[in-house]
């Protein structure tokens, strides 16, 4: 069996460990940041911080030491996105001429670069490394895959071996994995769906219903979609989990940090406020800005990400930003998706 | 201004009466079935049983007389699937030379015939009535709606003409109406994403989490869209807000009748003890008897709806149903969809 560890013992990080261990790997290394999460995985088998409840297998391994992670032929990055590239860094050092599989499981875009993970990834390691690179995406809350609930995923890679490779290692009776050469697209959909969440959020907090949030949802996506493909995604993966399926699970979650911030915004706190209340900035705000600067000379209608750019940067009223959602010109449905099948 | 009435006094019809009374259309004529509608919504200004809390425009005006609603250059037919066929017999009688503009609100498919209910309404009416009908739909609970909540929805029609007429009637600062000409993809959506509320309402009464359902939401789009297609409409209308967006709103809402059916299903209950207990037949059920019926023969893949039917009609346990949908072989997420953009 192939030798795995992982990057990062946060939720998400810990649940995959979890997972591939109650597979059958042994051990898992999981690299973690200090000495309290190391005793704690390793004496008492469990991540209360951050899997509150769940029992570890006994193969989930927890060390400090980079010089055990990279002995393993495949290791998952479960990192925060503005910590990938210090990581990389680092890996790079202890690799020398290894060179394991990757897997990144890290949603977001890099502040600054606004790079994709992968992107960052490559451009500290190096081309060569686009074929020993998958990421996976999806809607994934990490406590219900460690309770075993059922739950789906997409592998997405540049060589077709390497995504199956990777989908045979994740998949189980309770993780069902699909496989998509889009990697721009997988990538994407998981972080700009955050921004959507937050609109959502706001919509919540304003008192809205089940029928704005349905309609934020769906214009979201094809906003996010409209976006992706102006990146050199492709559309129909923002039909797929890692778009679509990661947006209505974020945006219907009380687990979503994103959705959370949102409702504070939307109750009529300020940027400042809702961050001391949340304790921490919520993605969605950076992929926001990130996303309204690299569009701002971009010839992009996106009505829904420039709103929420204004209620949360510019102070505007979330209840006028609305009103402008709801009473632009009127539109076809399909804009400029296969637009020729469309015409009347 | 066009004068506008609406055969049936159930929520959705009642609920776009007011919205158009509000608007200004005056009066809103309203077809209801009985005495106590009739005195209840003319002196009260209410309709109760179908939109407690709601106080209706004065210019609601109920009445049980076909030659009041035929006095209308729009009417708008919001009535169950299964009564839509009667309906438009009597309808016919009463027009005459008359030929108003006809929208259908009403979701579902007939039972036996299979059919569409526009495809109802020109079986009846005749060929010549294409150019006359639309048909609405989109994630609207009436109720939301009703207290001015901001939603959205889409009109499909033949001619682009009409379906801008009918945007322009609708549309309001707090309901968008967006166009579309697929109107086979407009109607199957709204009829088809009953079957998946119900996989849904099943797995949250097997106790399973937001994994999941967004799972089944994604993949069931995805089911919805490949039979869609198969029967007629384009794949970028169930992205929209008739496919996805109802889907969405159906299966996140403990309104949905037919998510409360699946979550006795789940449960345990059989089918005759769910009907019981929600005092009528869920209208997905029906759907999902119909769609199975109508696919045995063709070469497609439907594992979810195909899982829903042995679940409901040949007592298979759901437990058993998803834990198969779960380890069937290893897909491409994107399988028959612009496969050549997908390729390796």
């Amino acid at each position: 069996m192939m030798k795995i560890s992982v990057i990062g013992g946060g939720s998400w990080g810990t649940a995959l460990a979890n997972h591939l261990a109650i597979k059958g790997y042994a051990p898992v290394k999981v690299l973690v940041i200090n000495e309290k999460y190391l005793k704690e995985i390793n004496e008492k088998h469990t991540n209360e911080n951050y899997l509150p409840g769940v029992k570890l297998n006994k193969n989930v391994i927890a060390t400090m030491n980079y010089e055990e992670i990279i002995e393993a032929d495949l290791i998952i990055l479960s990192v925060p996105s503005h910590e990938m590239r210090n990581v990389i860094k680092t890996l790079k050092k202890y690799l020398g001429e290894k060179k394991p599989i990757l897997v990144s499981t890290t949603k977001g875009i890099e502040e600054g670069t606004h790079m994709r993970m992968s992107q960052v990834i490559i451009s500290e390691l190096g081309e060569e490394w686009v074929e020993r690179l998958a990421v996976l995406s999806g809607p994934t809350h990490a406590e219900e895959v460690s309770r075993q609930l059922p739950s789906s995923c997409v592998v997405a890679a540049k060589k077709k071996e390497l995504a199956e490779l990777v989908q045979d290692i994740f998949m189980s009776p309770t993780l069902r994995v699909y496989i998509n050469p889009d990697i721009i697209g997988v990538e994407l959909g998981g972080a700009l769906k955050n921004i959507i969440a937050l609109a959502a959020g706001i919509a919540d907090g304003l008192g809205y219903g089940d029928n704005t949030k349905a309609a934020l949802i769906t214009r979201g996506l094809t906003e996010i979609a409209r976006l992706g493909v102006a990146m050199g995604a492709k559309m129909m993966t923002f039909a797929g989990l890692s778009g679509l399926g990661d947006l209505v699970v974020t945006c219907a979650s009380m687990h979503s940090r994103n959705r959370r911030f949102g409702i504070l915004i939307g109750q009529g706190k300020t940027l400042e406020e809702a961050t001391k209340e949340v304790k921490q900035v919520a993605e969605g705000v950076r992929t926001c800005r990130a996303v309204y600067e690299m569009t701002r000379d971009m010839d992009l209608e996106l009505p829904i990400i420039t709103q929420c750019y204004k209620v949360l940067f510019e102070g505007k009223d979330p209840e006028i930003g609305v009103s402008e959602l709801m009473t632009r010109g009127a539109k076809h449905e399909i804009e400029e998706v296969a637009r020729d099948d469309f015409e009347w």
